[in-house]
């Protein structure tokens, strides 16, 4: 079986961390022999932008449809402004291709440990489900008076029945398919009455066809708090578009490092291909130096291997990439000396003794 | 001189904390003798609004305003569904009193420590400054479509020029008056391309009034990472009404417990009472039993009276907190073993120290 796969570098250490991911995820396929990878490369970037005026081709989307899967580095550039760049580039794929969840799995990995004191590696194992289509980052609004001391700008956050019941759909799967099925829902429905009460009303209305899962809420500023003082108190969790951007780059932070964590931005009726990147973003400080932490890379291809149906590949992966931390083969951000190429060849040597 | 202070004790701790605060400014002005605080108590709270169908009189508003400052406990309760009790208690004399700004320090206390493993006492020393009046908590939005399988929400959030210019100001002259003249501008423009470019535009702006002042920019998810892994290599912070709630309270975890945290809405007009509340909530689960932490109560009370202009004696307020804590009379959120009375009781006797 050959998967076709888009790859789209894209800026900074989005292109160092691909190169890695390609070259790991070819070294798995090699080795394994049950299936193949058939990787074509966008070169769509902020560089490219800047030369020719713009980031996707008119019919991009349609050119990423042709694929099993999108693997994406990161996009962002000091020289293009952020919401051009994003709106040019990441944002249309996940809106168009109806990737309208995102899951962002937070563990402490072997060989690495939390910055908090009291934490212990066991203690922190969460799956946060983002809402990836709608609320907080709808694109709507605009504003008024530009250019006068009076101006108005708004942001407009969109959330409808359809997309809050189908992320919290997702959202109770993933926690029912997981031991602990325990599900903590994340909102801000005191200080925003309108959209965030639908969300809870939604979420609970959803609850009741899910008995078997325990269930609790959180407002969001007070989440912060619990992932700190007690992480060992929740295991799934479901937020907002915005929320979810801010808890899992908190999460990653506790976890050890942002280097680290992955996310799957998924279209779970599978008409379209789903998309795999880390979380961090371009970095353009390191960019190109060779030291980036290619480790959300790999853990983000593992779960692309996944949700092609390749689930003892995915494992593999995984284990391949903790029995590098494990050996202390680390980047910098992780506390190691090693730079990109030592841990993806570290990682490639683990996947070779398979 | 006699401050007329309007007490609102509100609902669940709110009770308690303020109750205990209230006894200790009476301390601080009965030893000092320069000064004098008139209280006068008001019963809004969720128990009255389910007796009677209200938060505030109608003429509440106006009521407040013939104080020199108003101290509040909290709100919230599980009888009332909360963007009910916050509309009609918090958020109301925020806004209607000009209350613009929310500063919100966080320090660790002496004899206390954060829960980040490598963080040293003096690392981290923040002030948040929060705009307080318009953002994401406008209030503005609707349901259409309620009660169908369609239902559409929206929360939309209003930036105006005049409101982050001021909120900018404000920021600036507060990191200027700080040792290491430094701020930091939080936003999430990349995804939000309407409200928060001109937020940052505004920033930079206002920015050139304050060439002694060092800025950097972060984009708030990325804001969380830096918070706990770089805590040092910040100051004064400035953010949206949600980013900030939502940063400060991680900044409160980060500095040892939420309970200790103090928060000043403030009118710099001062043509309206400033408020001054902890930011922890009701927690109703343990209110009425005597062991809320009152430290985040002391420390707001302490901003209030520098507020009312008494520098000297709010000095001497935290300093007979810092004292408490530093013996190690503490509640057990922060690792001790004292209730509500018996911290409020070290306090008073400190300050009769003076
Ligand atoms: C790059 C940016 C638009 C993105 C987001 O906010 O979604 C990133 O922060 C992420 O978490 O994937
Ligand atoms: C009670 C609530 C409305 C409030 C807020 O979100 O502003 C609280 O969380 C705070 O931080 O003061």
């Amino acid at each position: 079986r050959i998967y076709q796969i888009a790859s789209i570098p894209g800026d900074g250490i989005g292109v160092d961390i691909t190169e890695a991911a390609v070259q790991v995820l070819n070294t798995l396929s090699a080795t394994l022999r049950t299936f193949q990878f058939d990787f074509k490369t966008f070169d769509w970037s902020s560089d490219k932008y800047l030369e020719r005026g713009w980031y996707m081709e008119p019919d991009g989307l349609e050119q990423l449809k042709k694929h099993d899967a999108i693997y994406f580095g990161a996009v962002g550039s000091p020289e293009v402004p952020d919401h051009i760049s994003l709106w040019g580039l990441i944002l249309p794929i996940r809106k168009a291709l109806n990737q309208y969840v995102n899951v962002r799995p937070t563990r402490i990995l072997p060989g690495t440990k939390s910055p908090l004191e009291n934490v212990k590696n066991e203690d922190l194992d969460w799956v946060i489900v983002r809402e990836n289509s709608e609320g907080e980052y709808s694109g709507q609004g605009g504003t008024s008076h530009e250019h006068s001391d009076h101006a108005v700008a708004t942001e407009v956050s969109i959330f409808t029945q359809v997309g809050i019941e189908r992320i919290m759909h997702f959202a109770f799967e993933t926690a029912k398919s997981r031991p602990r099925k325990k599900l903590t829902m994340v909102t801000k429905s005191n200080a925003q009455r309108h959209g965030m009460v639908l969300w809870d009303k939604v979420f609970y209305e959803v609850a009741k066809q899910y008995p078997e899962v325990e269930i609790d809420k959180m407002l969001v500023d007070a989440m912060t708090v619990r992932m700190v003082l007690h992480p060992k108190s929740m295991d799934t969790i479901v937020a907002t578009n915005l929320h979810a951007d801010i808890l899992s780059d908190l999460a990653a932070a506790l976890s050890g490092s942002i280097g680290i964590a992955p996310s799957s931005n998924l279209d779970p009726t599978r008409k379209n291909p789903s998309m795999f990147e880390p979380i961090h973003g371009s970095a353009p400080d390191i960019a190109g130096k060779g030291i980036a932490n290619p480790v959300g890379a790999f853990w983000s291809a593992a779960e692309m291997v996944r949700w092609l149906g390749e689930e003892a590949a995915a494992d593999a992966l995984m284990k391949a990439i903790e029995n590098v931390t494990a050996a202390g083969v680390k980047t910098k951000d992780l506390g190691g000396d090693k730079n990109t190429k030592e841990v993806t060849e570290a990682v490639c040597a683990e996947i070779q003794k398979l």
